[in-house]
C-alpha cells in the first residue's frame, strides 16, 4: 500500500542524493493560461527528470542480495536513465531496456552513465526485461507499478506543498501512473483542497478510457510527441490510486503538446520535454479547470530534450 | 549623479509595472562551472529583458510636456522594446532605431508593442535617432548614458540582495555599460564584500581596453554572436563608475558565447540571448574569479531570442 508515511520516509532517504528543485513563478505565462502560473522544475532535477527519485528509493529499500546480479528496467529513456544513475551510485550493474523509437539525447545519457542498453519495439519491452531478468537473474526495476517506486516520485507532492502552500491546483503529467499516484496521495493526505489534475496524450488515453470503464484497458499503440507518455494500460497498483485521489484526466491533443512545448521554452524560458509541458498544452487547449488568480502548478517532468527535437518547432 | 537613494526610489516606482524576477539556483551547472550556480532571471522580466526598468524609469521622471511629441530611442532591441513598452503604458508614442541586423523576433516584438521601427546601419543609428529627434520635437531616451536609467537598471542589484543575501560575486554582461553601472553602485553601497565582475564579448572589449587605458576608446565594429552587446564606447556617466566600482571586466571569446547559451539551454534548461548568457560563457572560458562553494549569480539579461537562432546552437 501507498502511504503518507512511505512517501515522507523517501524524502528523508533520498535527500542526499537528489536535488530540491525550485518551484518557479513564471509570471509572463498568466495570461496566456489564464492562472497564476508556478512550475515545479523536474526538468533541472538530476538525470533531468522526477524518475530518479522513485528508481533510488526503490534500490535504496532492496536488500544487496537482490542488486548484486544487476538490475533491469523497461523505459522510455527517464526511468532508465535514473535506474542507470542509481545502479552507477549502488556500484552495481544496470541494463536499459528501451523502444528503439526513444530520442537520441535519452539513449546517450544513459550509455554515459556505464549502462548496457537494449533496444527493442515498445511493445516489446516488459516481455524482452522479463526474458532478460530471468536470464540474467538481474532484479526489475518497474518504472511505475510498485509502491517504492511510487513513494519515491511521491516526494514531489511533499516539496510542492512546502515550496507553494498557497498552491489550488497541481497539473501532473501521466504515462503508467506513478508520478500522479505518489503525488497525489501525498497531496490529498497533507492539503485535501488541492486540485491534483493529470494529462495524457489523447491518442494513449489509457486512464481517461479506464476511469470510465471503472478498468484497466489496453489502449492501441499510436505515434505522439510525448514519447514518455506512450504506456498503453494503467499500471496495476496505480489504477485504484488515480481512481480514488486524482480529480481529473485530461487528453491533451497532438497539436498542444507541440504548442505546450513551444509556449514553455519561448514564453516562459523554460527547455522540457514534450511529454512534461503537457500540463501546459492542456491549459492552451482550455481542458485544465482553473480560473483567474488560481495559483496552479505544472509539474515538468523532466528536461532530456535533445537540440534536434527542438527543430520540430 | 547616480546613487543607492535613487535606486531605492526607482524599486518603488517600477514596482507596480514589473515582475520581480526569480534568482534560480542551478545545481546542474556547479560541476561544469565550478561554484554554486545561481542566475537573476530577467530574461522572465515583462519585454523579457532587464532594460524595461530603465526605460520606464526614464519615462516616469520626465514631465510630459517632454513626452508629448513622442519618445525616439535607439537600440539593438531590448531598449526599443522596453521603451515601446513604457510609451504604451503611458499612452504616448514610440519610435525605436535599429540597426539592420536586429534579430527578427526583437523587430517584430516592438512593432508589437506599437512602436514605429526605423532600420540603419548599426554605427549609424545614434545620429539617425538624433536627426529625427529634432526633425519631430521627439524626447531621447538613452539606453545607457543616464542616469535614470542606470537607476532603473539597479533595481536588479537590490532585488539580488534581498533574494539571495549570501552571494559572493555577481557576473554581469556590459555593453554601454548600464546595466552594470546601476548593480555595481547597489551592490557596493550595501554589500562592498559581493564582487561584481563585467563581461562583454572579446571582439568588441570596450570596457576592458578603456579601463586599461584609463580613457573611453571607441573600438571598431566587429560582428559578434551577442547582437545586445555591440555598443563600440563606454558610455560618458557610465564609464567613472565603473571604474570605481566593477572589480573586473572580462573578455569573452566567440566560441564561448556559443557554448555559454548552450549550457545554460542543454544543462541549465533556461532560454537566454546570446548577449545574456556571457556570463556563463565567461566562466566555461575560465576566467570569472570564482572557487568551489562561492555563491555566483549570473544575470540572464535577456530572453528575446527566436527559434531560428536556436539553430545557430
Amino acid at each position: 500500500m501507498l502511504t503518507l508515511e512511505k512517501i515522507q520516509a523517501a524524502k528523508i532517504k533520498l535527500a542526499p542524493y537528489i536535488y530540491e528543485t525550485p518551484v518557479i513563478r513564471l509570471y509572463g505565462l498568466d495570461d496566456i493560461l489564464g492562472c497564476n502560473v508556478f512550475i515545479k522544475a523536474e526538468n533541472m532535477q538530476k538525470t533531468n527528470s522526477f524518475k530518479l527519485r522513485g528508481a533510488l528509493n526503490k534500490m535504496l529499500s532492496m536488500p544487496i542480495e537482490q542488486l548484486q546480479n544487476g538490475v533491469i528496467a523497461a523505459s522510455s529513456g527517464n526511468h532508465g536513465k535514473g535506474v542507470a544513475y542509481a545502479a552507477k551510485l549502488l556500484n552495481i550493474q544496470a541494463t536499459i531496456v528501451l523502444p528503439d523509437t526513444a530520442p537520441i539525447v535519452k539513449v546517450e545519457g544513459i550509455r554515459a552513465l556505464g549502462a548496457n542498453v537494449v533496444l527493442c519495439k515498445l511493445a516489446e519491452r516488459h516481455a524482452v526485461t522479463e526474458r532478460l531478468s530471468v536470464a540474467h537473474n538481474y532484479a526489475i526495476i518497474h518504472p511505475y507499478d510498485d509502491y517504492h517506486i511510487m513513494a519515491g516520485q511521491g516526494t514531489v507532492g511533499l516539496e510542492i506543498l512546502e515550496q507553494l502552500p498557497h498552491v489550488d491546483t497541481i497539473v501532473v503529467p501521466m504515462g503508467g501512473g506513478g508520478l500522479i499516484s505518489g503525488v497525489a496521495t501525498a497531496i490529498k493526505s497533507l492539503a485535501p483542497h488541492v486540485k491534483v489534475i493529470g494529462a495524457e496524450p489523447a491518442v494513449v488515453s489509457r486512464y481517461a478510457k479506464s476511469l470510465k470503464a471503472g478498468e484497466r484497458l489496453l489502449v492501441e499503440e499510436q505515434k505522439s510527441l510525448a514519447d514518455a507518455l506512450l504506456t498503453l494500460q494503467p499500471g496495476e497498483r496505480n489504477f485504484p490510486i488515480v481512481q480514488k485521489l486524482v480529480d481529473r484526466v485530461v487528453s491533451v491533443e497532438e497539436d498542444f503538446l507541440y504548442s505546450g512545448m513551444k509556449t514553455l521554452l519561448l514564453d516562459g524560458k523554460q527547455l522540457a520535454e514534450p511529454s512534461s509541458s503537457i500540463g501546459i498544452g492542456a491549459a492552451l487547449q482550455g481542458i485544465v479547470p482553473i480560473k483567474k488568480n488560481d495559483n496552479v502548478c505544472f509539474l515538468i517532468s523532466g528536461g532530456n530534450v535533445g537540440l534536434n527535437q527542438l527543430q520540430t518547432l
